[in-house]
């Protein structure tokens, strides 16, 4: 269990369960979540993430997400910057994040999106 | 919809959505279940797939996997025979199966069954 400088905490790695992975990605915003982060080329701010939502649920949401091992959160300045773990999960279980996010020559991860509110 | 002579429902492929297939497996008996499952050659009743736990509690599991439209379930007499819903699976979400199922070369799904009662 790694700690960052303000309290973030994220799983190892070898931690990481398939379990805690599936209850993170059962919930329509966290699954947007996380296809969002997979298409940006760089790390999103958690405002940048709250598709409209109350920052409380949403706050919610990353925690939840974080604690699975899905996404890395760290600060800068008031800001807090949230990565896909992207090379941790496929170590651990390859091929899953790629047919998650429809990389696999489909359009799997489109009805998440759907009778969500616009971002 | 379908729905069998003694009411077993299950969705129809086109409405099987990412997060309720998440949602079912993100229960350690469910997705041991589904392991079982997809090791066998043949269907598999709910008594070989109880696992020791009491007949009410894996109802409840069998039904949410159902609904999600993981399993499909039969009547064969008076047993209840289960099989996944690969193919459905494969087409609607390629590769996901595989990945749950630790099929890319990995063992991915060995930790579901840690910490279970012996089946």
């Amino acid at each position: 269990m790694a700690r960052d400088e303000i309290g973030f905490s994220h799983p190892d790695e070898e931690t990481l369960s398939l379990e805690a992975i599936f209850h993170a990605l059962s919930d329509p915003y966290r699954l947007r979540i996380v296809q969002a982060l997979a298409a940006s080329a760089a790390p999103m701010n958690c405002g940048d993430l709250s598709f409209g939502r109350p920052k409380s649920s949403m706050s919610h949401h990353f925690r939840i997400l974080r604690a699975a091992g899905v996404l890395h959160t760290t600060s800068q300045g008031v800001e807090h910057m949230n990565s896909l773990r992207r090379a941790a999960l496929d170590r651990r279980f390859p091929g899953l994040m790629a047919a998650i996010l429809g990389e696999t020559g489909h359009p799997a991860a489109a009805p998440a999106a759907r009778g969500l509110a616009p971002a």
